[in-house]
């Protein structure tokens, strides 16, 4: 049996503080050091900081270059940001420090659609370093991309791919419900759609090119759309209520066009309580093609549960790829890991993986 | 650009066929020729075996050999067979010939559930000979594993698992008819059963196999149940018609059981026209975890289209994948081409093959 897989968490939000948690729990895995941005969370235990009633025995760190040199981690997971320009220095940390990296930036999961040139550079370093990359979560990652790629592997052929996912944003806090304009008034919600204080979805584009890229479709363009959902009825959450006539979230679309027709169509309204209004939470994949294909569930997927599995489930994963930079779509999909990890890396190919 | 991908057909009955014609559709791939085991289809063009109204100028040949060394293909299909040790033959041939192979042969997508001996012997083979090997098809290969394990991924835990598939078999021909049952009386089911003329579903054990190993669990012990479906309406199809009381299909199940709780449960009733007694048919997915998932879909993903389709799609995920055998849920996930194939064979990392 190997040594264990010695994991590094950066970021002590809900996702990283989750994230941890797992680690913890997972056979095989040993977190051996936790980075956090917040200067004021320098020193203390992570075992109460991720929600646990006793010390671990493990406090974080806000200086990367020091931890990594005292932990030697195999792989670490980024849970610090969403954007590569944010993300960018820590990676390219890791990578210098030969450590594998997953990062929950939602850019990072295609981030070729938005910086081409980044996305060249990492792989080139990753390479060099012998390293993988690799960026994930449940959306983009995984329900508008993954899932539907993985789907049409049963069509001969496809005219047009239509995911949606509906949430529910009741559980989130102030500033995932300030981002999608919950509590405004439409004109305030046109304000901030122009000042930016609203931004809806963050990732349609890496889903979009994703999906394309993997099945070799040239898209054109890609239209997005965001409207305010009105509510008629009141809704309240721990953190907000809003009455009749303001806004309880934003209804998001982008569509993209191949050789002037719209190919792939991405439709997630986020909002709290839509159940106030009939309106059920749910994934829907909806491929015409040959054969056509349906597949729906609801509830939806948990998003923030969802995101830190796959971080953790796809640790072997990462562990076994090729060094460069990679797309959910590139590495094995992932699978829950219910065993010792250590037993997992390698499957038929553990053999070969020790000569 | 590459030159083309040059692929062999092995089969031309409704699979080989189905996949000969997608062949011959796809850009940046060339069919280069096709190997039937039937003496009577040699020298046939294949244009109008598979259905195309003109010659397409390859004819088949039943003599492996020859044709291996006259077309020198990249990769080949086979869609000769269900079991192990009737692919075994013309899997060691190609391997030898330095040829990638996909086959469709339902024991191939997971080997070792059956004959781990062979998928030791036929991974060192490929390994030895620079090849990748892979078995894949609707189910074993897709439904009711695959996809699973893809859903497994956003889990932090999993209690239990169930799959579902009912299947409407009213297009198939007699000998998948008979392989179920249908137009027998419960009596004549039951000795059907016995002298394993009705032999139900192909593939629990391989799928069961598959989301065990990816997953990490050790299964104990595998229950399979095979019960008539006794019809209790009239039901006809082109090939057969039944009237109440006669069997319209078998109603297979299997449950693996680990640490003596059931933890797979996978249903597969095949039957023909379900609809007559109000049974939709569809493809369900359940999870009971953290987070409990749950998927489905109506109808069901057509099994014979899917399955031509996956081989195909798959041909770019094998001729990037590093030597040996490999299952589904090793290799990137499946994805429609619509593109050039050729365009398709690296993505991020086409420039490291080209190196």
């Amino acid at each position: 049996m190997h040594d264990f897989i010695r994991v590094m968490v950066l970021g002590t939000g809900q996702m990283g503080s989750g994230i941890a948690r797992l680690l913890l729990e997972k056979p095989g895995l040993k977190l051996v050091g936790v980075y956090a941005r917040r200067k004021e969370r320098r020193s203390l235990d992570i075992g109460p900081l991720v929600g646990l009633d006793k010390e671990v025995g493990i406090s974080v760190s806000d200086d990367l270059e020091t931890i990594l040199k005292q932990t030697q981690p195999h792989i670490a997971i980024q849970a610090t940001c969403s954007r590569v320009v944010d993300a960018e220095g820590e990676i390219t940390t890791l990578i210098r420090h030969g450590v594998h990296v997953i990062s929950i930036a939602e850019e990072m999961t295609f981030p070729a659609a938005g910086s081409p040139a980044f996305a060249e550079q990492i792989n080139r370093l990753a390479c060099s370093n012998r390293v993988a990359v690799l960026g994930t979560g449940i959306n983009p990652g995984f329900i508008l991309d993954l899932l539907v790629i993985t789907l049409s592997g049963v069509c001969a052929n496809i005219q047009s791919i239509t995911a949606k996912r509906i949430n529910d944003l009741s559980p989130y806090g102030p500033s995932v419900l300030m981002s999608q304009g919950v509590g405004l008034s439409p004109e305030a919600f046109q304000a901030g759609l122009e000042n930016k204080s609203v931004v809806g979805h963050f990732g349609f584009s890496e889903s979009i090119h994703m999906i394309a890229t993997t099945l070799g479709w040239e898209i054109e363009r890609i239209e997005e759309k965001k409207e305010a959902i009105v509510t008629q009825v009141r809704r309240e959450t721990p953190f907000i209520s809003i009455e009749p006539g303001q806004v309880a979230g934003c209804y998001h679309t982008a569509v993209a066009y191949r050789e002037g027709k719209p190919v792939i169509t991405l439709i997630h309204p986020q909002q709290i309580h839509p159940s106030l209004e009939g309106i059920e939470t749910g994934d829907t994949i909806e491929i015409k093609g040959t054969p056509n294909i349906n597949l729906s569930g609801t509830p939806e997927i948990p998003g923030g549960q969802a995101t830190c599995a796959l971080a953790v489930n796809m640790i072997p994963r990462v562990l076994m790829a090729s060094p460069g930079l990679h797309t959910m779509a590139e590495l094995p999909t992932p699978a829950a890991i219910l065993g010792d990890v250590r037993q997992l890396v390698g499957g038929y190919k553990r053999e070969k993986l020790h000569d």
